[in-house]
């Protein structure tokens, strides 16, 4: 039985999904930022990152997201949840995801999370403003090469809920949704399939 | 074939030892970050993003290290650079290189390239205060849990080239080395691997 450590409004959603779509057998527990659980020595013996998403296997704890939801398409093939006989779609399936991970989440991070970079609050300041530019820059270029009706083309992916979980920080971001059609469309078709109603309903009890 | 772009000093290396130690046949081309040339119309009609790595291939271009490792592994079976057939062990080793790419690589990118995420003199000067300590605690993490001889245990996996490409940037980030013992020593092993020294020889060309 697989399990799913979270917290509500993280990139965790796009693995609970991921899990969802699977048909997976799986629990989730919730990490409770408000009180800093993620730092609490009974979680950081889970994930020494301190951090969300952890994946709890029979063999094992996985983190980082791309590397749960690779790990989530090859343990259920049957839901065909990425293109795992052909090395270069595989390949462009992972470049994807890796750009959500190590640029569009690090671009959005530094509006509630400077901190991690920085010391004082005049730099955070400073980030928090840069921010509608970055990740308006990471998703016109998603937006520009988003195939369509689904990230990868035809077959839906493991790149969709990433993406979804993440179009979830435009608004707040302060990105312009207007020059951004095709993400908010796909955005919206997302929210309609019972998988993703199901593990937002999950982690919003 | 092949062709990888690349400049030397950046996390392209990675790649290029991954492509040296599969046997692949691959020509290399240089990008000129001195005379701004990732950003020419040129290049960004290779890589949108104008960033190297970029990986052309007789299907298309491949970008970012993560994605275009696990290709170099899927492609040249032969050579072994990943546990192929055993997705947990497969999703230890994509775990290891996502940390590398969107926690350690952004730490280190801090000091060179604050410009990404502020605007103001002073954010930037702030942010590379802070990159000895984020650079150690991610060092510190990967010196805590490197298996040895190579980051997955026995087996060499694209893991290594990567560590040992980021671990080149440790003296320039400020980091105190007498607490990587294990991470430094690897570092040396690797540097007397003849796939390594090929690549590096080629980049200094």
């Amino acid at each position: 039985m697989l399990k799913l450590y979270y917290a509500p409004g993280t990139c965790a959603l796009a693995s609970h999904i991921a899990l969802q779509e699977a048909g997976a057998a799986y629990t989730t527990e919730r990490v409770d930022f408000k009180t800093n659980q993620q730092n609490s020595p009974e979680y950081l013996a889970i994930n020494p990152k301190g951090r969300v998403p952890a994946l709890v296997t029979d063999r094992g704890i996985l983190t980082e997201t791309p590397a749960m939801l690779a790990f989530i398409a090859q343990s259920f093939p049957q839901a065909k949840l990425a293109p795992l006989d052909d090395p270069f779609e595989f390949a462009q399936l992972q470049a994807f995801n890796s750009y959500l991970c190590s640029t569009v989440h690090v671009a959005h991070a530094h509006r509630p999370r400077g901190y991690r970079w920085a010391t004082e609050e005049a730099s955070f300041a400073d980030m928090k403003r840069k921010v509608p530019e970055t990740m308006g820059a990471g998703f016109a270029l998603i937006e520009r090469d988003l195939r369509g009706p689904w990230v990868m083309g035809a077959a839906y992916t493991i790149c969709d809920p990433y993406l979804f979980t993440l179009a979830q920080w435009l608004e707040g971001d302060g990105v312009d949704l207007s020059v951004l059609p095709k993400v908010i469309d796909h955005r919206k078709r997302m929210a309609q399939r019972p998988a993703v109603r199901q593990a937002i309903a999950d982690e919003l009890n």
